[in-house]
C-alpha cells in the first residue's frame, strides 16, 4: 500500500530537483531519509545519507553496522545500500563522507549540480567539506530544505498517522493533569508521562517523540526548554507542559498550564485571553490565507490586553527525530507569505513566556478545504488543581 | 562548590587552545557548554555556541527565547548571554550565525585564528558558512574535538555524578528484566525501563538519556540500532537491550541479552565466550595500556571461537545529549593509540551483530591508579527468562 506513497514523494521531490537544476539530491535529515525511504534507526549519531538522482532507486549510506540491517525499515535493496567501513568513525584523519564521496563519484556525472541539505542537524561543516573534496566535478548548493518542502502537505495516509498521534498526545497530556501534584517530585511526574507517551493507546504503541516532556515550573516557567529536575512540585506554582504524541514518528505536539492551588489573577485573566486568542487563530485558518495574516488575527486579540509575544505561534508538523518535532518549514509568524493549503498541519502554539511566569496553550491542527481539524480534544483554559 | 571545577575545566581548555595557537574558540556541541558553563536546555535544535576567548567569562548566544532563562543553568551573567532575534529561526535568507558572527567581530581581534567545533551534531555547514562570512579578519580552524579531549579525564566531582549514573542503569537494566515477557508489546516493556530511567532512585532522581533503550529483537537482533515497535515479544527469541543511567547530565550506558525461553546452544556458547572476553577486557585496562592493546586482550580470546567483530569494543564516555552518550575521542579498537590513565571512563561494549542474530554485554567502568571499576554490578551471563 506505502509503494506508491513513497513512488509519489520522489517524484515530487524530483520535480523540485529539476525546478533547481539539480542533477543529484543529498539528503541527511533522518526525517527526510524516512519520508523517502522508510529508513528509520537511531543511527544519525553518525553520518548517513541517502542520494537521490534523477531516476532509478535512491542510494542510502550508512555505517557498516546500521547498513546491515538498514533492510528491516527501508524499501531499498541491498545494491542501493552502502556501507562505510567501522574504522571511520570518529577519526581525526579521514571521515565517513571522504568514503561517501568516493562512491558518489561514480553515482553522479560529473558536471551535475548537487543540492545538500546544508542546515540540517546531523550533517556537519567537515562532513560537508569532504564533500565537497571528494566530489571536485560536481558544484554543491544548498537546496534551501528541498524535502521539507515537499512534505509541507501531507496525503491521506500522513494525516491519518497524524490523528493517531493526536490520540496519544491527548493521553499523556491526560496522563500528566493526573500526575502533577504538590510535593512529587519533578523526574517521577515527568516518569508518567513518558511512560503513557510509549505505550500509546490499546490499537496503536506510541513511538519516541523528537523532544522530552517539557514542564518548566514556578520562577523558571518564562523559561520555555528547560528539562525536569528531581525538584519538587508546590501548591501555589503554575507549570507549562509541552510534550508529543507520537506514531510511527508522525507527530502531534500539545501543550497546557497546570496551576497547583489558587490561579493568581494575572495568570487566569491570561488564559483567558489566549483561549480567545487560539479560538481567533484556529478560525483564520483555512486554505488560501497566508502565515502572516494567521498571526495578525492572533494579534488583534491579544494587544488590546497589553500582551506581548515576539516568537512565532505556529510552525509546520509531521516527522520528527530529536532534537525537533518542527519541519524547519512554513511558521506562523508576521511576514510569511506561505499560504496554507489543505494537508499542511501545524502546532499552533501560544507561549507567554514572561521573565518569572509563563503560559502555553496548544493545539495541533490539520489544514482542512474550508479550515482545521483539530488532532486533540482537551479543553482550552488553565488547568487548576486544588 | 562547582566554581573551582569550571575554573579548572576553563584553565585546560584554555591551554590547549593557546598549545594550538587559537586566539578563540567557538563551542556549539551542548555537552562541551554543559561541560564550561553548566548550560542545560533542551534549545540546541536552534543555533547556539559558546565563545571561549583567551580570559574573562566565555560568551554563550541562543535565541532569544532561550537566552531569556539561561541564567537558571549557566553560571554566566547577564552581559555574557546573547539572545538572538526570535525572527531570524527558520529562515532562508537569514541565519542566526550572521548575527552571532556580527557579535563575535567585537569579541574577537582581527588576525586571531579561531577553533571551530566542525564535526559535532548541531553547527551546520550554512552556520559555519555565516560565520566565516562574518568574520573575514578571522581564520577558521578544525579544532578537532579540543574540549572533548578534555574532557575525558574526570574529576572527582566527575566520577561521582558516574557512580550516581551507574546506580540508575542497573536499576533501569532490573526493570528491562521483569519487564520482557513473551506477549507483551515491546512499547510497553520500554515504558516501563522509560519510567525506570526517568525516576531514578528515591535519593537521586534520572535524567533524560541521549538515546532511547534500544531492544532489537529475534531476527533484528543483529541489527544494533533499530528502535522499538509494538509487536510482541515471543517466546524462542533473543532480545538486546541497550540503556543507560543518566544523572545530572552524566552516562552510565548498559547492554545486556534476554533470551525468552530455552536459549539455542549457539547463543548460550556466544555468551561464554564473551563473558570471558569481557573479564580480560576489563583486566587489561589499566593506567598507560592504550586502546590497541586493550582490545587485543578482547581478540585473544574471540577468535580462537571464530567470533569476529569489526566494530570498537569501547568507547569514552561522560556528558551527554542527544544523539549520542559517547564522548567522540577515545576507542577500544586496533591501532588506537592513547593510553587509559586514570579518571577516564569508558562504556566496554562487547556486541556481536550476526545477520539475523545478535548478542551484547556491556560494562560502563572508570579507570583507576590501578585498573578499573565497575558502575554497575550485574552477572555477565545470557539473562534467561523460561
Amino acid at each position: 500500500m506505502l509503494a506508491k506513497e513513497y513512488a509519489d514523494r520522489l517524484s515530487r521531490v524530483r520535480k523540485a530537483m529539476a525546478d533547481k537544476g539539480f542533477g543529484a539530491l543529498v539528503v541527511c535529515d533522518p526525517a527526510n531519509l524516512f519520508y523517502l525511504t522508510g529508513y528509520n534507526a537511531w543511527s544519525f549519531y553518525t553520518p548517513q545519507c541517502l542520494l537521490v538522482g534523477p531516476d532509478g532507486a535512491p542510494h542510502l549510506f550508512a555505517r557498516a553496522m546500521d547498513a546491515l540491517g538498514a533492510a528491516y525499515t527501508c524499501n531499498l535493496d541491498d545494491d542501493h545500500i552502502h556501507g562505510y567501513p567501522e574504522d571511520l568513525v570518529h577519526r581525526p584523519d579521514v571521515h565517513p563522507f571522504d568514503w561517501i564521496a568516493d562512491v558518489m563519484r561514480g553515482l553522479v556525472p560529473a558536471g551535475e549540480v548537487i543540492g545538500v541539505e546544508c542546515d540540517c542537524h546531523y550533517f556537519s561543516p567537515r562532513g560537508y567539506q569532504a564533500l565537497e573534496r571528494g566530489l571536485p566535478a560536481n558544484r554543491l548548493i544548498d537546496c534551501a530544505e528541498l524535502v521539507n518542502w515537499v512534505r509541507v502537505v501531507k496525503s491521506s495516509y500522513e494525516i491519518e498517522q497524524l490523528r493517531i498521534a493526536g490520540s496519544i498526545a491527548e493521553h499523556a497530556m491526560r496522563a500528566a493533569f493526573n500526575a502533577l501534584r504538590p510535593g512529587r517530585r519533578q523526574c517521577d511526574v515527568v516518569a508518567e508521562i513518558m511512560a503513557a507517551q510509549t505505550c500509546g493507546t490499546p490499537e496503536h504503541g506510541g513511538d519516541y517523540p523528537a523532544l522530552v516532556p517539557l514542564l518548566p515550573t514556578g520562577k523558571s516557567a518564562g523559561t520555555p526548554h528547560l528539562t525536569w529536575t528531581q525538584g519538587v512540585f508546590s501548591t501555589g506554582e503554575a507549570t507549562t507542559v509541552e510534550l508529543a504524541g507520537t506514531y510511527g514518528r508522525y507527530h502531534a505536539p500539545l501543550a497546557r498550564t497546570v496551576m497547583l492551588g489558587e490561579p493568581p489573577s494575572r495568570l487566569l485573566d491570561t488564559s483567558k485571553v489566549v483561549a480567545e486568542a487560539m479560538q481567533a487563530t484556529l478560525a483564520a485558518m483555512r486554505p488560501g490565507v497566508d502565515g502572516g495574516t494567521v498571526h495578525k488575527a492572533f494579534d488583534r486579540v491579544i494587544k488590546p490586553h497589553g500582551l506581548q509575544k515576539d516568537s512565532r505561534i505556529g510552525y509546520s508538523i509531521g516527522i520528527g527525530y530529536p532534537p525537533d518535532w518542527g519541519e524547519r518549514t512554513v511558521s506562523l509568524r508576521p511576514g510569511e507569505r506561505t499560504e496554507l493549503a489543505a494537508g499542511m498541519a501545524f502546532h499552533v502554539i501560544l507561549g507567554i513566556w514572561m521573565d518569572d511566569w509563563g503560559y502555553e496553550l496548544s493545539e495541533p491542527v490539520v489544514v482542512t478545504d474550508t479550515g482545521v481539524e483539530k488532532l486533540t480534544d482537551l479543553p482550552h483554559e488553565l488547568t487548576v488543581w486544588r
